[in-house]
């Protein structure tokens, strides 16, 4: 780590902000559509809103063990705090806002896994714990949203395909990079796989085979805690 | 960071064993009054009361990157523990608790979101991200708590007031001292904020308000994995 | 922690990625045999290995604060992933698993419980904290597990006895090193302590004692969110 000579990769202010603001957005819409058990309150909403937006980096920062810099100016908080309020306004002007909401994801899995890869990178990590953290980058706030609401967590359930497509862009951006391409351009690209990827496998339903083992009764039985509810019979 | 010319405001040894102790006491009464679909054994009432006692300052020196204070010296484990195993005796002896576990609860929350706000303010963080600290500081151990245990995260839902109360006297000392109040009558008039708006909540039954989204079925259907649940008809 | 004068005992790269892969194959049998509401993928299956190979380590350095060495070099996330996909083969070859998933689990606990510990007390931590480090770094895998499959966090309930095999090896290695064994020989006395006693535990069935408060309906209906099913009458 010390002899890092290239000079660091900083990520402009304005493209960090941008991705905590989109990411504020989708996790209010996200968030406002939600009806469980019990219901959120507009904290609750803006809290999902704000994890989205600055989860994503706060894990980065602590993988990295570097001091968060969400938390080094006011400009973070105030932005995924005023994205989330907008992101709750536009939920109630508009009646279907899945596409919006999974396009948004795609776009900011996309910005954070770069983001994350970029800085790992330029720490001097290794291409494959590179790519890790921008994995957890990408998919960090929502594993948090989905703890924090008591959802299963997405990113580990059949027909997610979050994860591929958040470490396919890492990959190409950290392959890119290592093969001389401009930082710059290697996290373009980098945004532009995994959204597509995310956009497409949702488009066209894609998912990973699940996986299927032979012993089936025995361990379920003996691991799965939650019970299996059958309406009662009329 | 590195300009820091105030002398950094050190919390007390005592006051922070007190607030552990006191945190410690309420998670173990809080966890032996549960009933879920499995029991906690002692060690889990132990490990709750733990983590009420020393989640909040582990996640504020996480978020700091700094050294945690409270695996620095043997005391704050030996309270947390002693204290968790007080709190157990405390539940075996009296029948009605839930007073006693609501005002321990209101001034843990305030004394650690004092802490967390004043030495996020005394490592130069500015006064949204310093709020934001002390509001994860006191929040953050009963989120590690309803999440260990699986109940729905208290401070998402409608009804506590939890993160408001706790907000709210992280930046009434934020501004007091950036007005140039004394650190510590800032944090003491911190703790007063929080547990007052907190206990008030409770006793008053003050909620925030649900937020209302026009498009309630589609979305809720595609989004909620957990089966609502009805007791079938006699 | 300037004033440390004994060299820093390192653990050997080898050691280290011995216990990444057995926990890897641990955590992918594991995923394997699980059948909740919603089934997982490979990915899944994958991630679950992942986590319990490098979890244990993460959440040490986190502690810590100080890099996480998981991600330091390319060879920990390549065994984590190849032991996972490993686990998986196997769990497709063999149908009952649960004698191997019990016996690997407990010598991944006694490993990263030592490994955790050793470092702690090389860092300069007291005993009281580096055995709190061994349990967190020993038992934190299977928390993030439980966390991202929806289960009840097995630490917590009757019957796991997790955590005492944990803090007794971890306790026995603190110990002997403060007494003046070679750091070594402690690490391997606190790894054989804890695979026995888990073993023992899962073998004659103990478990703690579980714990009894008085006040029971009161609380329990104030505090459990999670509804009690009853299966209707016939």
């Amino acid at each position: 780590m010390e002899d890092v000579t290239e000079p660091i990769f900083v990520i402009p202010l304005w493209a960090d902000l941008l991705a905590v603001a989109l990411g504020g957005i989708q996790g209010a819409l996200f968030a406002s559509g939600f009806r469980g058990q019990r219901r959120l309150d507009f904290l609750g909403v803006a809290l999902i809103g704000i994890m989205i937006g600055m989860g994503g980096g706060l894990i980065r920062d602590l993988l990295l063990n570097t001091t968060p810099v969400t938390l080094q100016t006011n400009w973070y908080l105030l932005t995924a705090t005023g994205a989330s309020l907008f992101g709750m306004l536009l939920a109630g002007m508009f009646e279907r806002l899945s596409k919006l909401i999974i396009g948004l994801d795609a776009l900011v899995i996309g910005l954070f896994g770069a983001f994350g890869t970029s800085k790992a990178l330029a720490l001097g990590l290794p291409l494959v714990p590179a790519v890790f953290v921008g994995v957890c980058a990408a998919a960090g706030g929502g594993v948090l949203r989905d703890v924090l609401m008591g959802l299963p967590v997405a990113i580990m359930h059949v027909g997610s395909l979050y994860a591929v497509a958040a470490g396919g862009g890492a990959f190409v951006l950290a392959v890119s990079q290592t093969l001389g391409l401009d930082a710059v351009w290697a996290a373009v690209i980098g945004v532009a796989v995994t959204t597509v990827i995310r956009v497409l496998a949702v488009v066209f339903d894609i998912s990973l085979p699940e996986q299927r083992a032979l012993y089936r009764r025995k361990v379920a039985v003996e691991t799965s805690a939650i019970p299996i509810i059958r309406p009662p019979a009329p």
